[in-house]
């Protein structure tokens, strides 16, 4: 089939129209910030002028604002194969990062080693640094190779904190494979879910995960800077300690009393008071995402991969692309990048023909296959702007040579 | 002069229509969430549709999202007596104390203790507890009357994290005093500015301040859970480590790279993906904020303050309140508390009858004067709706008894 034939029995199609894309514009950056909902825009607007103009104070009750961090955590649950009470929304990743490595080392006390890898998202490995400087010498980082992971557990490792899908290469690590190697070893599994959720099919409970984290702004469409979210299994809830014991991870935040007490089960993973705004984008995105089918979901990330694939195939040798995701489908998420030497000044000339892709440096273009939005023919009609950049040259020029920042 | 009289001289009067507040309400609690500028209805929305949904992921250096923290960051110090480069708006109040916390012992290391005061703001508490407990002992809180805080500074002392103005009676510790007296002792001092920052004269630099902490949806009307902000005096930017140590506060977050290097400056005290459309909201509150002059706002403070008190006079007799505040005006910030057993019973027919208030467990009424929207007449009419209430014993209601929560 073509790329509109295959489009015209998508059953995810009916879903674009919910979003606003800019004309002339094929958006491969998804998976950095997902686009805006149309729902979003009056929710945000509801949420500023009549939950905050009118209900002023009266809202963090009458609107549910005290709740939405449980309530949405419970929405996410069911994009990662977990229950209600498991996830609460809340901070940036980072930020539960540090709380899941900080409950990791509670559950496993007597052991002084957190494992990751090189090449991990960076901010999973500067937090880990940050709690080791933190510990004056008690804790220890260890950062081994991808591939080598796995065979590092041992004895001493309190946590592995890793991520399920690369975010440069898209590729997805085994949970329930590396969860059972942690374990016969006595250590805490962490998973970075920020590339998966909402994008791959996750099973957390059914995997034997112990904690995870992810970021809501990715592929469940919440808008830049959205809340993140946490994971505690329930049966570790009890004994966990996230060490960032804010006030509304209390037991009864509004006694105001001088003692920390612990919230029962996820909510004392929560820590300062919610970011209302940031709640109700992310709330809008997650409860579209929800109207999809997983499997759909997936099949056609799959679909829209290897339409890539093939329509690059003739450009790789000519123009000097290397496939830096897994060749094979069942390996890779809804992300393909490849290898070019001057992939930040292509993915440049790329924006300026309207196909926004990311630069990942060094030497990466990355282009995110997010299916709720993309259609076949956008992903075909890319690529061939992708050839057409190369045979023109177009890349070729002095303002696409220097870096800025970018995410 | 009458109240009416009054309010036809203020200066500030000009800023009450700036703001969307709700018919029939005479809103006491700007000090727990500030009322909507209506410049931010349309600015949350422009950064909705316009940045995001427009210029998507282009906006984090298209639209100034990259930037934003420290930008806003610069704004907040002139309320607070702080130079550019000396505050960045992030995370939460109780993430940014954790940061502080771990700032001071990496300011003063060879010493274990952290002071704070019994009454504090929970949440400065809770943090405290939190990386004691990560600390498994090498770090000890200690917890002093508020009137025994600076005899127990001492040698052993890291940090002393207090509350400038305290959040249930408004009065005002003097914080050149207090950092004088701690440095005497080499202790660092963090002060918590949640009701300081716009709504008294602060002056960090000047008292020669080394941290602080403050909430940016108090009297700065960024909007429910905002983001909060730090600072952090210059000559300690570059010895302080924050702990929370975030891609967004790497050298080179762009860069991906393995190991983390902080940011010079002010910046290494952010931590993950800075909360845009919370940001955007901020930005907006404090845009307006700064448009006052800190004298009128100090001084209309004073007058609204002494104007309730003298309102209340003849009914703390009879009725059983008791002021909660400094009776010095020069003491007080800009709210009033007074004391009731039945407190919670009468907010919660206060606010039937459209007077919003807070009750502070376990007796406290408390109510914020805040100068930028509040009239003189305003006062006066809700002293007297109070009286009404007292006079028919409209409090006395079996569902005014049950708590339910509230912030």
């Amino acid at each position: 089939m073509t790329p509109h034939e295959l489009d015209a029995v998508d059953p995810l199609a009916r879903f674009r129209e919910r979003f606003i894309l800019p004309e002339g514009v094929i958006y491969l950056d998804g998976n950095s910030l997902g686009p805006l909902p149309r729902a979003t825009v009056d929710a945000v607007a509801r949420t500023v002028t009549n939950e905050w103009g009118e209900g002023l104070i009266g809202s963090w009750t009458g609107a549910g604002w005290v709740e939405a961090p449980g309530r949405i955590g419970d929405k996410i649950a069911r994009l990662i194969g977990a229950e209600p009470g498991e996830v609460v929304a809340c901070d940036s990743t980072s930020v539960n990062a540090f709380k899941a490595l900080a409950a990791a080392l509670s559950l496993n006390p007597g052991r002084a080693t957190i494992l990751s890898e090189r090449g991990n998202f960076p901010t999973d490995v500067y937090m880990i640094e940050g709690l080791a400087a933190l510990s004056g010498g008690a804790i220890q980082m260890r950062l081994v190779d991808p591939e080598a992971l796995e065979a590092a557990i041992d004895e001493d490792t309190a946590a592995v904190l890793v991520t399920q899908v690369n975010y440069k290469t898209g590729r997805i690590r085994d949970m329930a494979e590396t969860t059972r190697i942690a374990h016969a070893k006595g250590a805490v599994t962490i998973w970075d879910l920020s590339h998966s959720a909402g994008s791959i099919p996750v099973a957390l409970n059914e995997a034997r995960a112990d904690l995870a984290i992810g970021c809501g702004y990715k592929f469940l469409n919440g808008g830049p800077g959205a809340p993140a979210w946490i994971y505690v299994a329930q049966r570790h809830q009890g004994a966990a300690h996230p060490a960032l014991t804010g006030w509304f991870g209390h037991a009864r935040p509004f006694d105001f009393a001088d003692e920390y007490e612990p919230a029962e089960g996820i909510a004392r993973f929560q820590c300062g008071t919610p970011a209302v705004l940031g709640l109700a984008a992310l709330e809008c995105g997650v409860d579209g995402l929800l109207e999809a089918d997983m499997a759909d979901l997936r099949a056609k990330a799959v679909a829209l991969g290897e339409l890539f694939v093939r329509a690059m195939a003739p450009l790789c040798e000519p123009h000097g692309f290397v496939l830096a995701s897994p060749a094979d489908s069942a390996l890779r998420a809804s992300q393909i990048s490849y290898a070019h030497p001057d992939a930040y000044a292509i993915v440049q000339a790329l924006i300026a023909r309207g196909v926004i892709g990311d630069f990942r440096a060094p030497d990466i273009l990355r282009f995110g296959l997010t299916p709720l939005t993309l259609r076949h023919a956008d992903v075909a009609r890319s690529v061939e702007i992708l050839g057409e950049v190369m045979e023109r040259g177009e890349w070729d020029r002095a303002e696409y040579r220097t870096r800025k920042a970018v995410t």
